[in-house]
């Protein structure tokens, strides 16, 4: 198998990239992936002050992915995530949810043995996700900062970007250029903290191309759900932009008129909080797979 | 079995109010319910302009509970919601996160057929929830339209306030004074529209106090989460109340840290999204009973 090697990393995701290697459609390849502090973190007497945040959050990558053009939708499964055994969460003043309560400082190293993460002795099974994961923007999307999310992905922080998962981006450049890294062994929904269980990661894809279809923020298919990933300044902002794309789903894969699909979102869509510590924050627009199955969606595109 | 009728009903939480019956602790009982528009809506002809919003949002009630003193907390069983046969949804220019893109309110009516909803033809299997429910607000709280949540409860719209969860409120006032209303047959996370599967029903609950013991929000158990349930300007000041609450239960109730508490919610708490329509906006910070079973977080109180 492949393996695209972790000292091949980006900090920013933009429209034009030199390619660290190329992938199939059907191919199965793995990605090393490093933690988003680029291992600065090996002990619990690190200081948080002396860590050089010009490195933090790499994303492995680019890979080139034969065949996927501009109007292309990129189709990524998540074959498994083998994570590090030990990880790091931190934190840190004025960062995280309830970063004004913070006075200090605080690091913490956190074993996982066992599929299980040792916090305080606590056994907490583990839940690996991609924190951040995307594609060459559009080139009207500027460049973004791998700690960002938008509509390329990037610092979505969703833990629903798991084992089994499937995603789905826009093409806008020539192969793709697909990127990731920051990966969390487990994680709550809203990331509060602003660090999950960060790990480094083994991470073995498989993608696809899916010819002529265009989506405008990036789609996360669980067993259940296909969910609409949007970014935004406020919850508010990402849970509107979320909402009007299942709408607009509902009423094309459904065929119903825009009303109706409205009406139907509020039974049956759940807008779910990715994280709400990044430079934009993620929320997740949630349509069950018997009300929605992705092929009906990406038909009706 | 106790019955309290549909046509008690309150339109505002105060301090102050006569109660309609009294329960006492471990005594079953059901309260009637009307739909959010106190069955206004009896077709899909229904102009929306005619209905009067002055009886929208009706809660039955107050009920007083016996032994409950300022002080205490209130838990609230829910045994049962059977639903009518019928319920209604609608949109409203201007209402909900989409308002803005209504151009003209529908009205639907929607038939429960053997725990199924059928919209438009598809069948969604039901999920009954009370939308409104809550105790006589503290005094320095203020008087809250039904229509309203805030920490007596009131409209917080929680999916999870459902059959077989438990609810936990803090007493104000001698009796509780519980009232609630706004049932839904179902209804996605965030109610998008600004309505759920809207429905009268018939609850049963039963009740128990907790003496001496004080909380800040409302608390919803279900089968695998503890969640407070909190509400502000924005769902990020929600999430702020929330979170904040979740890591002092996790602080005390573990014994750790406040800044390990921090961290530990970081990685295991669910932040989620109850509703964005409402005159104030509704969170839940999901803390895993595996991580802090309820009864250490009230022994910690």
């Amino acid at each position: 198998m492949k393996v695209i090697p972790g000292d091949k990393v980006i900090y920013t995701f933009k429209h034009d990239m030199d390619y660290v290697d190329k992938v199939s459609v059907g191919e199965r390849f793995k990605v090393v992936t490093n933690d988003c502090w680029f291992q600065q973190i090996k002990s619990e007497n690190q200081a948080i002050e002396q860590i050089d945040f010009n490195v933090v959050n790499p994303a492995t990558g680019p890979i080139y992915v034969e065949g996927a053009e501009p109007g292309d939708v990129l189709k990524v499964k998540i074959i498994d995530i083998a994570v590090a055994d030990y990880g790091s969460a931190a934190v840190i003043p004025n960062e995280g949810l309830l970063g004004d309560k913070v006075t200090k400082p605080v690091v913490k190293i956190i074993r996982v043995e066992e599929d299980y993460a040792i916090f305080n002795g606590m056994k907490l099974s583990i839940d690996p996700m991609i924190g951040v994961i995307g594609v060459a923007p559009a080139l009207e999307d500027g460049e973004w900062p791998t700690g960002s999310p938008w509509h390329h992905g990037g610092n979505m922080d969703t833990t629903d970007i798991k084992i089994g998962s499937t995603l789905y981006f826009p093409v806008n450049q020539r192969g793709a250029l697909l990127a990731l890294g920051d990966c969390h062994a487990r994680m709550g929904d809203g990331e509060v903290c602003v660090t999950g269980l960060e790990i480094g990661a083994e991470v073995t894809l498989e993608v696809d191309v899916i010819k002529h279809k265009s989506i405008t923020w990036p789609i996360v298919e669980t067993d259940e759900y296909v969910m609409i990933i949007a970014s935004g300044d406020s919850l508010e902002k990402a849970s509107y932009e979320a909402t009007s794309q299942a709408v607009e789903y509902l009423k094309s894969g459904l065929k119903m008129s825009w009303e109706d699909a409205y009406m139907l979102a509020s039974l049956v869509v759940d807008l779910k909080i990715s994280q709400l510590v990044d430079p934009k924050v993620t929320v997740r627009a949630a349509i069950p797979k018997y009300v929605l199955p992705i092929n009906k969606l990406m038909e009706a595109l």
